[in-house]
């Protein structure tokens, strides 16, 4: 295996060119998922994926949703091989503030960074770029190692970006068929330039769009102001009120069940050497703003936090209006930690809300998504079989990471598949997703494409569990 | 003069259909003045109003200023007759949000209403409306009644939806020019479709304009989330203190120097039979929100107020952004009192948005407006004058009344020109002022057209004082 892997990595280095340009083709379809007026751009997205695949061996196929598409290929390998699911999407994030990006954010550039070329895109990270390295891999298995050593499936979704509403029910309708003995999520990042990760701990998520209505119209302020009820200044109040002075969430109950890291857990992660001037310099800032008596870490990886990420009301233009808004809208979300209920988050959120409706006031509300934090089993063969692929390329194990993010398919692989997943991704904190410039170090691409390869070959040793 | 007056009502009654075509005429002229793309129908809306003076017997003109011109007519009158400014202005509120308008807002119909027929379009009755009224009793006066018996200045203006930047300066250079014995500004309303009002309290204003600078660049709310600064979440905790439970605005200094009105005037306000419930079903509402142990004149009339007019930030599209936005906006205003002093509680509010300053962030602050409240002297000969006129055409004196809104041209009036001014508007509370579906009521404009005949009529009667 190991000759095979050699040459599997050689072949990998010698055609970078054009797995360059196979990702640039992919990042130049603008595939947003939650925006409807790009509908075909996903399908075409999705059918470019499905080529990739064939092209690699697979028998592959874009396969109908009530939604958007999942790319599903299989390829038998060996006998007694282990079956490996690996998961990614090719939808992305809305590109907007487009007036912020250097260059149009679906014409990928070529552009020197900090550590060398970065590929600058809307998904050169999040996630088309990460997805594209274990189609490279497999791709490379397939044309010079001998074929691929491992019973590998791929399933790609469209909508990871718009609360994957299809995600669930297809599992459930092919469980059977995509049933493996792990998954492969590469959604996640490095701990830095030359050390991998494997993600352990996922926050999960509720996501709210809330609208209070007020008045039958918009109003005159002068005429009204000071004698009726004002959409937005009631929305501030409620809104600002979710969080005291020591930054917790005052919402009733929205700490039920809330588990702590263990103090094992917290020392590893003091051992991590985490530099939290460095990461908050990432996002401009020079302090952290969060949880009292809470480290940078545990605030982004084991504390649940509120967000409000966006507010709608009243008049946005040139100048001046004097008015008072018939209504107000926000959309806000809250990052889950294991022990939490999405679905008592989400009531006790709604119940919240209903408390506070003013009167003369109606709520509409509407849910984003709501889904559990994950924990991924850290004593496993699977988890060891990674740990030795990627100490072959990096020459050092990775270190078992946090994230403050979501990543849903993990659960639904969990609860629908029974299957636990490793998150082996190969993103920097300094990546930019879902903001304008977003970017993929080419020297992380490499190493993750050449990672995904020595993955596979250690995979393959460990047989059938 | 009686007899003149005669011809000249029964003149205006049988010209009403050309009059409705003259106001047609103007309100089929989009001229939104805050907004640069309709500053070429802003000059044409004052060049059809400088028309309709000099048909008028006036020696009218378009006078330039920095921003959008003024429209200024003189007619001597006869020896020894009083000098009357009158006040109105050509420009208009922008007519968003379209989509609610049943009809196009500067295509002006007419429809069936409550009290009969309707003018519905943008400015109906603020304020191309209400200046049209006057102009036709000055030109009825000149056509039929044998000359205007006064001596009339007219001004005016294109800005009064934007501030008003130049009519202070035009006003300093054109002092002796326009100076008048009383200023007559028709931008105001009835107390009820049967009942005259001269509004003698005018709230004043300062309006701002605040952005939050939290992070550099738009963050994903999963990396950082809990970890750094959310300028939403801290633009609403800011602005959902500004008030305290009892509805009192909580900013240091805010009510120094409040004048409550007298114990005389709360009577006369009880006296006036005010309908609060029908005042709150025209917005929809059946219950009144604001400063406790207040009557709703008075939290319209004689209590300062600061209500959010805008609020925009983070991701307002369809679905769901898991974003924590690097800034978020507000514009929010207060109307303000007699006593208050606006430069100071400008100040006061800088001061507190600097002490409420979170860490990590910056405000950017600009100003759209800061003007005092007005009150008129009620004991005036010029008053009583109106009082006359009014009476002669309604049978039943006017109502002297407060009025929640801003006409920041009173004060200019008072401070530029030491002259008073007369609040005499024909306007109702169900006519939508700055909202879809404006609408100016054909029976206001009827009696109010008559009623500055009328006026004209009594103040050519009191002579030069």
């Amino acid at each position: 295996m190991s000759t095979s892997l050699d040459t599997v990595l050689a072949h990998l280095d010698s055609t970078h060119e054009s797995q360059m340009q196979r990702l640039f083709d992919l990042l130049r379809i603008p595939s947003v998922s939650t925006d409807s007026d790009h509908d075909a751009d996903v399908l075409t997205a999705a059918e470019l994926c499905a080529r990739y695949l064939t092209e690699s061996g697979f028998k592959a196929a874009v396969r109908e949703t009530t939604g958007h598409p999942m790319v599903v290929g299989h390829v038998d390998g060996p006998p007694n091989a282990p079956h490996i699911l690996y998961y990614g999407h090719y939808d992305v994030q809305p590109p907007d503030p487009l007036e912020l990006w250097d260059a149009p954010p679906f014409e990928p550039v070529l552009r020197a960074g900090a550590n060398g070329e970065q590929i600058v895109a809307r998904g050169a990270a999040d996630d088309k770029g990460q997805l594209m390295m274990f189609l490279e891999a497999l791709r490379a298995w397939n044309d010079v190692g001998g074929g691929i050593p491992i019973r590998a499936t791929v399933l790609l979704e469209g909508e990871e970006e718009s609360g994957s509403p299809s995600l669930d029910p297809f599992l459930e309708a092919n469980a059977d068929e995509l049933r493996p003995d792990v998954c492969i999520v590469s959604d996640t990042g490095m701990w830095n330039p030359s050390t991998p990760a494997i993600t352990t701990m996922l926050r999960g998520m509720v996501y709210l769009d809330v609208t209070l209505h007020g008045p039958s119209h918009d109003l005159h302020s002068g005429m009204f102001g000071g004698a009726v009820v004002n959409p937005l200044n009631e929305l501030a109040k409620i809104l600002g009120g979710l969080h005291d002075a020591s930054g917790r969430v005052t919402i009733d109950g929205f700490y039920d069940g809330v588990q702590n890291p263990s103090d094992a857990q917290l020392t590893e992660w003091n051992n991590l050497g985490f530099d939290a001037s460095a990461f908050l310099a990432e996002a401009g800032l020079s302090s952290s703003t969060g949880e009292a008596g809470c480290s940078v870490l545990e605030r982004i990886w084991s504390r649940p936090t509120l967000d409000i990420n966006g507010i709608t009301g009243g008049y946005g233009g040139e100048g001046a209006k004097t008015v008072i808004p018939a209504q107000a809208n926000a959309k806000f979300s809250c990052r889950l930690v294991p022990g939490q209920d999405p679905a008592a988050i989400e009531a006790a959120i709604r119940r919240h809300l209903d408390q506070a409706l003013p009167e003369g006031c109606t709520w509409s509300i509407v849910s984003h998504g709501c889904n559990p934090a994950i924990q991924v089993p850290t004593a496993s063969p699977w988890l060891e079989a990674a740990q030795v692929g990627l100490e072959k390329i990096w020459n050092r194990r990775a270190v078992l990471v946090g994230c403050g993010g979501s990543i849903p398919v993990v659960g639904s692989f969990q609860t629908v598949l029974g299957a636990d997943s490793l998150l082996i991704g190969f993103g920097l904190d300094d990546d930019r997703v879902h903001s304008p410039n977003e970017k993929f170090d080419v020297a992380s691409y490499r190493g993750g494409t050449r990672s995904h390869a020595a993955v596979i070959a250690s995979m393959a040793a460990m047989g059938r569990p």
